[in-house]
């Protein structure tokens, strides 16, 4: 007989943080698909909204189960479906859960059929957790040439550090990453970044002009919306260069389009689309053939039970992703 | 017998204005070429330079010949020169004078055998005068796809009016320009533009808009170097689109990352080479087919000794382009 | 009363000819929808079912319908239809009629949903019934640069005369069109081809050389699929060339692949899809601005009833594209 | 006192075979540059000259001193000569010595100061000898995107030997190798290849599209030349692929243009060009930050003395790259 009540982290009340609630599992629809969460990833969305910050009021009605990074195996159908059956092993192709309904801290969660995406078996659930935030990296380093390029990651944040190893793994010479917390630029090096540099101390332009013949770096990848970190990572970039853009400033940015773009020639891609057919093919290639190595991003794998330290540890900005099991470790 | 004196005109005194004057035709080294300057070209530089503004009193060593935009017949070759021959049309390849040398508003101008650029025969004289400015607006709007491609361009100074011509010469579907001086707006209807606005009246924004049903340009080609214009374009320019950008602003620029390119994921050219090999092609091959008509720049084609209603013309806003002939009207 | 019978041009027995029969209205289905023929085109295809030749015979089953490039009105739509109305201007998105199913030389065709494509009201009815081969032109031209660029079109069937007209409208500099059919050499010209040559007489590869000065073209089109005009194609176009293969042999093709494609380091594409998304967009786009003339192309404009002119005409080669219009002459 | 006389491997008699000789030091013009050679690699070339084939008795005129891959340390230059000086690393950036003139298999070699290339000292002498062929692998790999596709490349003599490597530091998901010769197999494997199949037994095709889930290869890189295996590629290649060809064939090739390129919808790349400024900064980059690791294709490392034995090594296919050091070993 199937579950009728499972597991589910909600923000019940309009305040900081968060209840695991016994709730009933997700009635679906005729063209809607029960998924069984295997495993879900704690993102920067999923921050905000347990802290209950002003984007947060203004935007979640509780009570809200939250999260939308995950994979899981279909559970069941609903009668018109025909595309997805139960076993398959999938995720969804639009953040369409975790905010205006249930999301994927539970261990059931309901998703339309058309926001269904097929996820090859060959990739393990810790990696097909996270397709999300991975292809916005993908997206963002390979939007122009890598291979033999040097590279410059301006914040390393989860994507950020992503992007580390994917530049890494498509053949980038040199990756220089910028980043003032300690834990995270440890990190960069544990990802493959090959000179880390805390950008509160010293001169960061001046080092990576050094180290690229006074030329300065082929690609920059910003990842941290930050202003300084932008008029840096501009600085660093040499003549002719490329930028992808995709951390996201919170006020209007004021570049210097003169010595930073148009005199120099460079090339600037605002990097949004995530889940974009083409991106996709290429990531899950390279997660397949095992030429990406993301394991020292995963800080902690747990149960939803212990949803509060794990809130605790990102907080604290000592781990780059968190990963629930909400019905047991991994296969 | 050569000549051994000519005209020039000159910045003889640090104040504004210039003086017609006869000077000694210039003696030339081993790897030099002595070239007879057919027609000359007024440039926003000069401009400068003839008004004596702060750039130029910090820049400019009187007593000086200005003027860099020319094309000409080579009159005398240095001994060591033999990739270039007396009779040939050319002009230069990089600004090289006119500023810190002596420059082409002259009957004959000195240029280093390496900067010569042998110009196809086949070109007119009025259009081989500019091909240094004609060089950025081609490369401007050949940076990305314009074949069925609607367009924007901010400002119409020369170079923009150019990018219009080049833009419908290119296949581009509907090409809009914004601009506050009335007899540029004029002109820029003349070399093609479907839709002119006066930014300074009504919301060219909801008016691109509107008449691109919602969607905005595909493609901004930056020519003015205004902030407010820069911001105008950016809102303008549709999501995955693409900018050009080539007018120079005087400070730094403050954008909207987040919303004009990052949500956008729109991609940024800054557009500095001229003269590299393949937009010359290019931009040759359009001017032998005929396929680009710039004749409504022209405003007046004079000799050196009405400088001072030429420059005054320009300063005005009342022409496009003004040419001097040194050595007399066109063949 | 809606109407109950219509006219249609059907294959009714297995031999040479068609025959136009009164037939019942098609009935629609829940996911289908019916169209209003206004004007259908056409196609080499047709011409075959209509000479019965010996892959007519081994692919069609009489009694057919047969036509599929057209364009018309919504008349009616299935019960589970919401994507589409009646009124609505429409063709449909792949080939799926005309061929396995009745077609669109008849007053109603009838289209599954799913393959209707929506058309701006502001292009003409007989561009309209176009949009399928014109859809190949536009993405053979655009496959690579083409401003500014010297075109070889070799064959100038009705593909190859939109090609040329589409290469002039996106700024090529001189297009070079190889033909041996008189009547088509004509249109070749009326197109917009610079020079016309008949490969049959004279050394069309010499010629096109010289006028290249010794180069060759930077980009070939090839439409005639003929053994002898893709060698002379490949022998024509320069070092670094460009060349759009979308003509289709009848049998293997031998290259000499050394000369023509790698050392002259040329790439080379294969055109086969025809709608896609960005080729409708730019091909829509040229239309609605008026930059494509394609009018010479059309030979006659006729009715159903006189089939059997509108077929000799083109079978002659006396004819770029015939029309029929099922519901009377243009709105 | 500088040497006056050298030791040159040299073609004396138009027969099979080569003569060690001491020969005057090469005396240099004013634009010349006297280099002293640290490592010279054998080409297929020198096999030809070794070999005495057809194109050599038609091509080369003896006493030669051949060989054309190399590094070295200038030595000398001549009195005009500025932009390189002494004791610098370099190699030639076109083949112009070997054939018409004295090559490198000497212990010293004159070239034209605009054919010295400098290279930088970070990387090591024997992948300093073979820049040469790594340029035209680097180049025919980088010709389009590489990262998270599959590949095929056909025939693994020392150039695809090569690209198999570029390819897997490029981030390429799995690299498939054709070749009929054991040992060729055996290094395939050794320089990173994922499947490595004999053409002769079995069908490599299919087993190809089996490994990639019926779809083919993303990328075709043709390093043989062979029709068989020109054939085959294109066969593997999946719809929308790209392939660079670079192999040479001896006769003409029947390509099934309609099935292979033209309704794939394919883009083939024809690779000559190997030095060109782009392709050396990708490769250079590549060598210093050490992404390509190279040492299993070089077989022997040996002294121009043991030239018999380095020739039949390689005639026998038992070798990838053999290396003269004429000045003794690496440093």
């Amino acid at each position: 007989m199937p579950a009728t009540t499972m597991k589910a982290l909600r923000k019940v009340r309009p305040e900081r943080g968060a209840q695991l609630e016994s709730v009933p599992v997700p009635s679906i629809g005729p063209n809607e698909v029960l998924v069984r969460v295997r495993a879900a990833s704690i993102c920067g969305t999923d921050l905000h909204i347990y802290g209950w910050d002003r984007w947060s009021q203004s935007r979640i009605k509780p009570p809200l189960t939250f999260g939308h990074e995950f994979c899981g195996v279909v559970e069941r159908v609903g009668e018109e479906v025909s595309a997805v059956a139960p076993g398959e092993f999938v995720s969804q192709n639009l953040r369409i859960i975790g905010i205006d309904q249930d999301g994927c801290f539970a261990e059931f969660v309901r998703i339309p059929a058309t926001n269904i995406w097929k996820i090859d078996p060959a990739i393990p659930e810790h990696y097909a957790a996270i397709l999300d935030p991975l292809g916005n990296a993908v997206h963002a380093v390979l939007a122009g040439p890598v291979a033999g390029q040097t590279v410059l990651v301006t914040g390393c944040g989860p994507i950020g550090l992503m992007a580390i190893a994917v530049a890494k793994a498509c053949g980038s010479s040199s990756v220089f990453a910028t980043e003032v917390n300690d834990w995270r630029r440890e990190m960069a090096k544990k990802m493959g970044a090959d000179v880390v540099l805390n950008p509160a101390e010293g001169d960061a332009v001046a080092r990576i002009k050094k180290d690229t013949a006074g030329t300065g770096v082929d690609v920059l990848l910003e990842m941290s919306g930050n202003q300084g970190a932008i008029a840096q990572g501009f600085r660093a970039l040499r003549a002719g260069g490329r930028a992808s853009l995709l951390g996201i400033p919170s006020n209007p940015v004021s570049l210097d389009l003169v010595g930073d773009v148009i005199f120099k020639g460079a090339t600037v891609r605002g990097i949004y689309g995530r889940r974009m057919f083409e991106t996709w093919v290429q990531m899950t290639s390279l997660l397949k053939a095992g030429r990406l190595n993301l394991d020292p991003l995963f800080g902690e794998r747990t149960s939803l039970e212990k949803f509060d330290e794990a809130f605790s540890l990102l907080q604290g900005g000592h781990a780059g992703k968190v990963l629930f099991y909400p019905n047991g470790k991994p296969r």
